[in-house]
Formats: C-alpha cells, structure tokens, sequence
C-alpha cells in the first residue's frame, strides 16, 4: 500500500506510491521526452474494458455496450496514487509522521473523442464536464475519511498527461493539503484585518482596473494575476462569494464552461498549444479544523512554457520574465470562438 | 527595473523580470527542448571578456589576461533576475504589494573546463566552489537591505541550465522567501515543543537507522529524506548543529566537498547523469524577525527525474514513485571514486 509521509519541518506531506513504485533503473532515462506508443487508447469508444467498470457515465441511452452511447465516463484510476480500501493507521517512525494511503483517485474521460481538446469542445461538453466533478465530489464527501477533494486536468506530456485521450483527474485526499491550507489561512489572516473576502476584493480590484482582466460574464472572471508566478498563468474566480465549488448553481455552470472553455482556447491560440495544468480550489470538508467563511473557490491555468529551477525549489520565490498585465493584453485581444448559446443545454442524468 | 510582487492570499513573492522580459510571441514554443546553439562559450578561458567583470577569482597568477591563471571565476549575471542599483520602493497597487527587484545575482563559474561535471570534479576543486560560496556570501551580508542569500545549481538543460559550462549561481533577495521561512518557523515549532533541533533528530536517527544513509564522513551525512519529493532526493547535513553555512570551519569544507562530490558521483553513475538542481539552505540575515537558533544549514539535490504536475501545483503535495530506503540502498551501493586525501589541500588566496 502506498504511504503518506510528512516532512517533520515544513509538515509538508508526499505521496510515496508503492503501487507505482519502480526499480531504480527504470528512472535511467528522464521519462520526460519519451514518446509512449500508446497501442489501444482505452479511454476511446469500444475498449470501455479496458479500464475498471464505471463510477459515473452520462450517456443518451444508457446502454454501456453501445460505444456511441456514452460522452462522458468516470472510471477508477488503473494505477493509482491511492486506494480506497484500509484504513488510515497514522503511525510514527521515531520522529516521522506516516500513514497508509488511502483515498480515490478517478479520471474523468472528458468525450469520446480522442482527437479534439478542451479549448475547442463545444460549450456544452464542457458543462458535462464540471457536472461530473461536482456530481464525483458530492459522492466523495460523503466518505469522512476524506478531507479534501483535488481535481486536476494535465494536458500535453510536458505537463504530465500520460495519455493523448482527453481526461482531467479526482483524487479524494485523507489530509488538507498544504497549499490549500495556505489559501485558507492566508484569506482567514486578510478577513480578520479587513473584514472582508480577500478574493472578492482581487474581484473587485481587477474588475475596475481592467489592466489584468481577460473576460467576464454574469458569474465569471478570468484575469492574469498580480503575482502570476508563470507567464500567461490565468485564473478564474467566482463574482459571487461562494467558498464551495460543490455548491455551484445550474446557470453558473454554464457561464463557468464557457469562461473555462474561452481561457484554454485563447491560451491555445495565443501559445500555440502549449503543455497546461488546471487546478480547481475548493474548500476542504466543512468538519476539518479550518474556518472557511472567508475562502472563495476558483481555478487555476498554469501553462507550462518555462523551467521551474534549482532557485524556484530552493526559494518557492517565482522568476517570471512576462508580466501579466502584458500576457491579459495578448489573452483578451485574442479572437474568439462563436459562443453557442448556453441556454440551450438541457442537463442530463447520470447512469449510477 | 524587475518588480516583486507578493500574492495577497497566501503571502507569496514573485520576480515579474521585466529585464527579462519577452514578448507574448516568444512563448509560442516551449523552450524546454530546444537546443541553443550556444556558439563561443562565454564561460571558457580566453573569453573572459564576455562575461561582466569578476567580483571574485581564485587564479595562480593573479593576471586575469592569462587565460591559463584561473581555476574559478565569480561574475555578475548578464541577464540578471535581480539588480544591485536603486531603492527597494515597497509600495501598493490597491491590495497588493510590490517593490523594486533590487538583489544581486552572481554566477560561479566553477572550472575552466567546460566539458567537466561537478560529479567527476577534483574534491579540491569542490572545495574551492564551496570557498567561492562563503567568500560571497559574507560579503553580500554586507548589504542590509538582503535579507537572504541562495545558492543553488541547475545542472543540465531541463534543470533550467542555459549554459552548458559548468556554473552554480548566488541571489540576494531583499525579502525571506516562503520556502525558507516556513522551515525556519517548523524548526522553530519543534524546539518549542521538544526542546531539540530538529536536524539533530534527524540526524540522529538517520545514522541510527542507516536505511536511508548513503554515506558519512566525520562532519557530515548524507541521506535520502524521509519524505523525499522526488525520486533519489538527497540531502547532505552538518552532523554538528550549526545554523549559518558561512560559519564553516576549514576542515568541514574538505568534507562537505567530499560528500557533495561524492553524492553527485552516486547520482551520476546510479542514474546516467540525469539533471538536476541543488539548493542551499542556510538562516537568513540575523537581523530579520527570524529565531535562528534552531535552524540548521542543510544541501538538497533534487534529479529531475519525474514531471511535477496539476496534482503538484494544485495540492502542495507530491507523489514520488520511489520509496527513499531503496533509493538510498542504490546510491550507497554504488562503487565511489577514489578520495584523494582531502589533507592535501591548500587554501588559496581570493583575487580581490
């Protein structure tokens, strides 16, 4: 079983998955430029086989032998960082904190086809998407050995993607981790001073200046941030406070597929592409310790298009050679795609 | 001027590099596999005057025209991230807080070979990196307006290495950075709550344990950290508390650059020469808010060997698929180089 440890200093925690544990040789080679031939894709239509039976599938007729019927499927991570079963077994080994890995880690299969990418799904693919993550997080709280929910999306290898077919991931985690803690202090730290949301005002503040501002519609913004440690990094936040992404109302969903949609397309255009990470921040678990009034979800697109180096590790200090108000500059002015009307889209049931 | 702007949330500080600065059109291809045609080599012998003037060299003859006199060469950085000239001008912007990019950045040039890696060096010339190391560190400590000094190295080009000749880099930077400031506050919380340095602990179990020694010598050890990050991680640790790196004693630097020397070696052979970064970690200036008292100095090398993802960046929190006990069992096992006798060394004298 793989094992969480954490750092007696910083008490930051790692993942040492023995599950994906290789001999030393197998790390000879940097995996990074590696070409994989893939063979079989089975995330695509007709090999459903191949991956662990489905947790979640939105699908026109139900019918899971039909590999036209399904366009979205959530399915249990064939090699996971974590599993589900066991318990947490918090153990010490003379200083050292650790425990077993426990937790689920699901990959969202985003569409059947392999061929086309996030930043050119129609909009309503991508409100697919984020009901299956709110649908995927609902059923993971209900687990209390689970603090806090992760969802992720890597997409190009150079950002850690190991398969072309598009997918974003879930990992349930049996601890808040710290960058998130971080988030919650440092909002709880600002509230206590000001008496208001630190992200509402970074709302607020970019909504009146414009300079960082890339697009906004009823619900939604998306902005380069201030301190934007890579270049072309774009976040998008929630106009409303909301502290739970979980808790997103139907007409925002829609506006948030399309913000999301419209920032990954301007980024593709603009860049060419490029390798990106997506990170969605949410509130751990209403019954951890941290207070939470004050938190705001969002999420978070890194593009991957510098090194991160010896000073970066060393520090967790930033170099950014574009500042962000240029990279808003070239993002906003970036053409869009015709905008289907969100009003058409009918929500659809999940099969489980 | 470069700008540091701190995130208003969770208090983190960037470089916007604006003397770096590129335009949007210069990201559209990655820059992580591109080969540089690097033409002259500005760090080799005979090319000196490509580089800014050294504020430091160790050499023979003392004649910076004999191309044949120098055996390390300290520059500032051409293309700096950080510039010594000027106020720091903290100052908002709304919310948010920024202030002049003032710091120096310096490169070590640490061999007039340019086809050497540190991992084959000459434990006497490792010694005389790590003279070059504390000689610029005690002089930029001058500076009150540096609050830390980090050293570190990018070895090879997805390291972050632009230049293949071999160099490590020093930066002063007018704030504590994050990383360092939350391991000074962990070794802080453990004194206040065990009444012992932590590193001591560490130390202390480490060579108690030996599963995940991979070697010792009189003043110093090396380990793979308990809570590794990355696959074969290693840190190197005096044996004796000391805080501040540039307090080492004569003989600890024979065997701090035996160990280092011999650590990447290990790296080396057990690995094919990957890539890799280390960092530095020594206490900031005393005058900061720090406690310093309980803070030990410390190397980290970390391979690159696997690829940080959205987990990573999302979470905080990373997923390493080699338990460090047998990273450490292959690092240990491998066959070392022959230890010339580090008695043999002598002192040599600094140019300016």
């Amino acid at each position: 079983m793989s094992e969480l440890r954490k750092d007696p200093v910083i008490e930051r925690w790692v993942i040492i998955a023995t599950e994906r544990a290789k001999r030393p040789t197998d790390f000879v080679r940097s995996s990074a430029h590696e070409k994989k031939s893939e063979g079989v894709c089975p995330f695509c239509p007709g090999n459903e086989g191949k991956t662990p039976p489905e947790v979640l599938v939105y699908s026109r007729t139900g019918n899971l032998d039909d590999p036209n019927g399904w366009w979205l499927r959530v399915v249990p991570n064939k090699y996971p960082a974590l599993k589900r079963e066991g318990d947490l077994d918090r153990i010490g080994e003379g200083m050292y904190d650790k425990m077993n890995g426990i937790g689920d880690h699901e990959v969202v299969i985003e569409t059947p086809d392999h061929f086309v990418s996030m930043a050119d799904y129609k909009v309503k693919q991508v409100e697919e998407i984020i009901w299956a993550y709110r649908d995927r997080m609902i059923e993971m709280k209900k687990d209390n050995r689970f603090k806090y929910i992760m969802i992720f999306k890597n997409h190009g290898k150079e950002a850690g993607a190991s398969l072309d077919h598009p997918h974003s991931q879930i990992i349930s985690l049996p601890i808040v981790p710290k960058r998130v803690k971080e988030e919650i202090e440092g909002a709880d730290r600002y509230f206590n001073f000001k008496g208001r949301c630190v992200y509402c005002d970074m709302v607020r503040q970019e909504l009146g200046s414009q300079k960082r501002l890339i697009e906004e519609n009823e619900d939604f913004i998306a902005l380069s941030p201030f301190a934007s440690r890579f270049p072309f990094e774009t976040w998008i936040l929630p106009k409303q406070h909301a502290a739970d992404f979980h808790e997103i109302q139907k007409n925002e969903v829609s506006n948030f597929a399309l913000i999301l949609r419209n920032s990954l397309h301007r980024i593709k255009k603009v860049l060419n592409d490029p390798p990106y990470n997506f990170m969605l921040h949410t509130s751990p678990r209403p019954d951890t310790a941290e207070r939470l009034s004050h938190y705001h979800w969002h999420l978070e697109i890194t593009p991957k298009l510098t090194l991160v180096a010896g000073f970066e590790w060393g520090t967790g200090f930033y170099i950014n050679p574009m500042p962000p108000e240029t990279a808003a500059e070239s993002l906003r002015a970036c053409a869009q795609k015709e905008n289907e009307n969100p009003s058409t889209v009918i929500q659809l049931p999940s099969a489980m």
